[in-house]
């Protein structure tokens, strides 16, 4: 997607130096633009830990590109495996929970270990690392394309006003290669002239939504307008909203989304004013293990801190203001749950389905046995 | 209630001079408590205008000792009719809004129209302004004993286990004189020994719950725990909220509840998890000529400014920081409805009563023919 009317990814190799990674340091966004250039295994790995990029599949991107870094770096000699397999622990240890992560270090090590020389290792986990960005970009395309046709179902019955769409925390391109997940339908319709509107939630405490969803469409040029979390009710009340459209984290296969906290009170308000509901997601989210998302997913709680505190500009500079009495507790659960009930439809790389098992083993007939 | 140990009221006259009124500066919580003198009724104005204080019993209680030292200022002879009446106007016009500001105004101008020479009408305006007071505490004094039975029964059915309250934005003492009117069940419980915890949703984009509220239950000792405003539906879900308790800011003969946005959001996820959705309140503030909150209440929309800028402190002084990119829009609705269906009761000073017509008339049989 754009930005300053020029396309990005959110990972490149540097077109002077194809032995160094670009990346977007998200630390600074929306107030600054800073590309960061990574030309070690250990660069990748810090950037993943210290969320200079974030998002699961991005993270899944960038290790697939630690990992040829890594090839790069290892002594041409018997030592060579021992570099690869310490590279992919601190790879791994990054960010542990990524399942995307492990996925792609996973995949990597296995393409190094049955290629013959260093240089075709090389050759073959630059290859990998591309193919695993292209895979993202291509899903997300795909998110984009299928969700395209319920934005235009809308905008069919609002003669040209815009379909104006409600978005929670930042399911977009900066978390993904290009597109996003849920964003993906969005970018999709506005390129395609049909005017759209997003209500950006700003999702505290981390404010991923004030701070990069906002900044994704500003940058895009896509019409939207910046709300605090308690709004969204408010608005789908009086006909503001057309649909609401999220990303996930992790979805049961019976379709209880968990996602960022405050997902289910909006879910909620949707079904009480009848407006649509809808989840962009890869499947590779979909734990197909588990059926009911309140139960068996667990969620993370994370510094109390991050409420207590929150980092904007002031003067050109971050600064970090506190909001609460210093001496009063705070507790950060950091993700939601939304019963199937709730959601109206998935939006996945294969098309639509209803957030029900039997709707979606239609789209993922493999995984009726599992 | 207690601020460091000792008791207060966010009103009163100074100990050492009975012509200066004394406030609590609120521009400074949670982090700094200063007390402000009044000495003039442009000074109590311009406290109102810029809010110093709040809370339309606060502001009421404020505008009727404004009106008494206008007395005291007005020359006596001839002119001091038409200075008491210009004082009016200005103090009138400090919040337009604020109906018990008005009401308290118009009481002063009529106590001090019947009363002969100009230091009877300095006393019986000083008098009055002490009675204002006093009806605040009163009516929130007796909004919290009806609402402590609630508790109670709650309380009852944890074998001491805490009761956990939710509550949204500041109804407590802050915004009235003493007690609050939806922390009063809570302080009232508190004082008592039934054990309490208090969840505190933040309240953006002005923050009143981390601010305020935590400040008061803080100082008092009640137990609490600030969460953003994303987290209330995720605790109802997983059984850690008993009950939810707010204010509001105009309720109709129906039982439509206007209150601080966000509000809403938080009475769906009650009425989802089947937990009680309780509504503290002067029965000051219902508007008996009307039966729509959702279409007859106007939502004033406030500066987008508060959206996307933040005060905190910063290294002991006050900072304002830029959340979202700065060409974002953003838009601030302050109020929504709560739909009657969605409220367990409202809990007034008479008593408590359902959300309809029906059993609000019953505690209010004057305003049965209005």
């Amino acid at each position: 997607m754009k930005i300053q009317g020029k396309p990005y990814h959110t990972i490149w190799i540097s077109p002077d130096n194809d032995q160094v990674i670009q990346i977007i340091d998200q630390r600074y966004l929306p107030h600054k633009l800073v590309i960061e250039n990574l030309a070690t295994s250990r660069q990748v790995a810090t950037a993943i830990r210290d969320m200079h990029l974030r998002g699961a599949p991005l993270i899944g991107a960038a290790a697939a590109y630690g990992m040829y870094l890594a090839c790069l770096e290892a002594p041409n000699n018997f030592l060579f495996d021992d570099y690869i397999q310490k590279t992919a622990i601190i790879l791994k240890k990054s960010r542990p929970t990524a399942v995307d992560l492990q996925w792609a270090v996973d995949q990597q090590m296995y393409i190094i270990s049955k290629t013959e020389t260093p240089d075709l290792k090389i050759k073959a986990a630059l290859e990998q690392a591309h193919s695993i960005k292209q895979v993202s970009i291509d899903g997300c395309r795909k998110i984009g394309e299928h969700g395209l046709t319920i934005i235009e179902k809308i905008a069919a019955q609002k003669s040209g006003e815009p379909v104006h769409i409600l978005t929670h925390c930042n399911a977009g391109w900066l978390a993904c290669v290009d597109y996003g997940t849920a964003t993906a339908p969005i970018y999709l319709a506005h390129d395609k002239g049909i005017p759209v509107h997003v209500w950006v939630d700003e999702t505290r405490p981390r404010n991923q939504g004030a701070r990069l969803t906002a900044f994704e469409l500003l940058q895009h040029g896509v019409p939207h307008t910046v709300i605090t979390d308690n709004v969204g009710g408010h608005l789908m009340q009086h006909g503001m909203v057309d649909m609401v459209l999220v990303g996930t984290d992790r979805t049961t296969r019976t379709g209880d989304v968990a996602n960022k906290i405050g997902t289910y009170l909006k879910a909620l308000a949707a079904k009480d004013n009848h407006i649509p509901f809808y989840v962009g997601l890869p499947s590779s989210t979909i734990d197909w293990s588990i059926r009911d998302g309140l139960t068996e997913i667990p969620i993370e709680e994370r510094s109390a801190d991050e409420v207590k505190y929150i980092a904007g500009l002031h003067q050109k500079e971050m600064k970090k203001v506190l909001l609460t009495p210093k001496k009063s507790p705070a507790a950060n659960y950091a993700f939601d749950v939304t019963p199937a009930r709730l959601v109206t439809g998935l939006i996945t790389e294969r098309g639509i389905c209803k957030a029900n098992e039997t709707s979606i083993l239609e789209l993922f007939p493999e995984q009726r046995s599992n």
